[in-house]
């Protein structure tokens, strides 16, 4: 993605001054944890988009779409923090989390504190209706994270089920991104609807892609046990397109409720892994990148755009 | 506080309503529990100032002033649910708490949501600088309760960090009232610097008279064991004004490390209930009344005016 460095590499690095300037914090140590925790945020996947949507609109300097972009990666680490307390999940991108070395108490306030410092960012676009999109983006992730803590297992195993919770999680944030950035730059009313068709799509077929390296990445590459989500008891789409093939096998009905033995779930993992579950999911995501692709179509035609459209083919081709 | 219910008892009944629209929420009976809490939250003080505060500058009918009275009202609710969780304290106004009937992840997400339910009410206030001020807020909260868990003992005995502990946890939220009202009912930037030092000094006030009948309640009124803060080891006003006269008290060491044994805490707070450091405290309290209400003096002269000073007035006058 070397074109996204030179299209925003420059205003990557404001966003990424933005997310370390962190407010004081007591005790210090406890900044420096936060500070090491946002530093290890990947590729900035969201910023660029938020950046990437500006630019297209001519805007690629605002200051507002900094904040947006900043606002937004901010508004993910926060997340993260509450996930690590909520799943009890103890590794992350290989270190160890918050959670681990601190207090629950400790990390649902760190979570808190970066929820109102994403906040206080995305204030600073100096738009009510950013804020307003910021507020409800933040409703629709606490309440998707608050309904698959009360479902069923009858229903977690739905393509439904699994599509609300992947938007909720992941999806809306994209939308974020994209149509947050907009609004500061700019958009029309429709351009900021395919905008949000543009970050929705992506951002359903990103996780779908994510839940499909938990299967076939090595715990390596993705710094978790192979199969972990399921393992969980979180039902993806590869273990949803292995039902549909495979109803009957009798590995299925202790993973579907949750409470299969280790080996077992070593055993299902490895069948799921090398069935063609894997290649369907896959097909689903690509059939969603195409979609993603074609709400650019409205858009105005330059290089940021076919930036945005060769962020959506990465998402499908990252190493299966 | 008659005269509250006949200047602003129409919004105030609008307020109640918009805090009772909770969004919907998965599972419903979790809404519920929520509309519970909600609808159980006493005598909506924070919302009464602000809206005294936009009848003041002429202002009583303004929606926005109605949206900013709701916002601060549920994220002071939101608060209530983490402190739930972060205390582990399991009654709260005579009734169970969330966290008692939940599991703590879906007492953090509940807080969560409620978090971002405020955060949109704030944002229907249309203004920046209402959103900016409530960011911030949320950040004075949260970073205050993060400080809190990490304080040591030496320093939580010191007035210094009980009056941070207490502008952060109370006063900051009576700040907000104050001052987001103002903003949406076009006071002047003097007239808002005013606001912000009412609700301080009002704010700070307020929580020394609750840290007292901590101290002096009886346990069917505050719906708390007498003396609980010193019990969990919050060394709060009372606590501080009885070590000042009492340094040599053999029973204050244990305490001032949080480990006593409840024989030994039932006699200090027994102690410290019937020593002059309760009326200390007061005076403390009505010191800073005074001030409030000095603060008052540059606002516009009228009915509600007046009645911002009585609830100022009312604040030190509640049963002791």
């Amino acid at each position: 993605m070397n074109n996204v460095n030179e299209l925003v590499g420059q205003q990557l690095s404001q966003v990424e001054e933005t997310l370390l300037n962190i407010p004081e914090m007591h005790p210090s140590n406890l900044r420096n944890a936060v500070r090491v925790i946002v530093a290890s945020g990947g590729k900035r996947l969201r910023p660029q988009i938020s950046l990437l949507v500006a630019g297209m609109f001519g805007k690629q300097d605002l200051r507002a779409a900094i904040e947006v972009a900043s606002a937004v990666e901010m508004l993910h680490t926060a997340t993260l923090v509450h996930d690590d307390l909520i799943d009890g999940s103890l590794v992350r991108r290989g270190a160890a989390t918050l959670n681990a070395a601190w207090t629950p108490a400790a990390t649902v306030l760190t979570g808190d504190f970066l929820f109102a410092f994403a906040a206080g960012l995305a204030s600073r676009a100096n738009s009510v209706r950013v804020m307003s999109i910021f507020s409800e983006t933040l409703g629709v992730i606490v309440g998707g994270e608050l309904r698959q803590q009360f479902t069923d297992w009858a229903r977690r195993r739905t393509r439904d089920d699994y599509t609300e919770r992947i938007y909720a999680k992941t999806a809306s944030m994209f939308v974020l991104a994209a149509t947050a950035a907009g609004v500061v730059a700019g958009a029309s009313e429709p351009q900021i609807q395919s905008l949000n068709a543009y970050g929705r799509d992506l951002g359903l077929a990103f996780q779908i892609m994510d839940d499909v390296l938990d299967f076939t990445g090595e715990q390596a590459t993705v710094g978790k046990p192979v199969g972990s989500d399921l393992r969980r008891g979180l039902i993806t789409l590869p273990t949803i397109c292995y039902i549909e093939a495979n109803p009957d096998d009798p590995l299925l009905p202790c993973a579907l409720e949750g409470n299969c033995s280790g080996e077992t779930y070593a055993q299902l993992v490895k069948r799921i892994r090398e069935s063609a579950a894997i290649t369907s999911a896959v097909a689903e995501a690509a059939a969603l990148i195409k979609t993603a692709k074609q709400h650019l179509a409205d858009l105005p035609d330059n290089a940021y755009r076919s930036t945005l459209a060769a962020i959506a083919d990465y998402t499908v081709s990252r190493n299966v």
